[in-house]
């Protein structure tokens, strides 16, 4: 018997990604969780609420155009809220939402063990550079 | 009392990186494990030694330019190596050094994550789009 195109469809959303196949939205999600701004945005919201200026501050390096796509990607995700309170002039804020919490909580492991261990991987790059003349 | 620059330079590359700062060398190596080839060669050699053949095959859509450059910026970080057999022709394999499993082992819990949340993102965006018209 035939499915319904509907349900067809909801099953296949419900469906597990594959980064190791090149036409799975998978890897557009990787690509934004994992971009440099994305993951520093993901990280720094880890540890609470901050407005545009905030983040730009805390992140060195963001250009403002660079910072507003990032967080507009995010937001597209559901991995960021924008918050905006009808003040004059409005107050806009970021946070992270759920689904964006456990993203960040895999940034922070993997960047902790970045910010951990480049002075190791510095060493093996200057003795390699060494060894080479 | 001034510090020979030797002991200056072994005291400074035992310094825990920092993201946030624009000039710290952790901001390239986090680049080269996050890349989107450099993120896939790490999942794909968690699961074992292969040729570069074996890795072009597995990790759908690469070039074998860009697997060629993501492996020797791997190989200079010291988290893959690159074994050459003797052999007529020679034999090319590709592994995981000790630095490398660990990275490995955190990039395969974010895409983990990924993969497990992928439809929950792409109904997110869908949802968004028919709201937005």
């Amino acid at each position: 018997m035939q499915q319904p195109a509907k349900v067809l469809l909801s099953r296949q959303r419900r469906r597990k990604g594959n980064l190791y196949d090149a036409e799975c939205p998978s890897r557009i999600v990787l690509d934004h969780v994992t971009s440099r701004w994305g993951s520093l945005v993901l990280l720094v919201l880890l540890d609470g609420t901050l407005r545009f200026s905030e983040l730009a501050r805390a992140i060195g390096g963001v250009s403002e155009k660079m910072l507003a796509q990032t967080l507009q990607a995010l937001e597209a995700d559901g991995l960021v809220l924008r918050t905006v309170y009808p003040t004059i002039p409005p107050k806009v804020e970021y946070s992270l939402t759920r689904l964006g919490g456990e993203a960040a909580t895999h940034i922070k492991a993997l960047t902790d063990w970045v910010e951990d261990h480049v002075a190791d991987v510095m060493a093996i790059r200057s003795k390699r550079s060494a060894a080479q003349g």
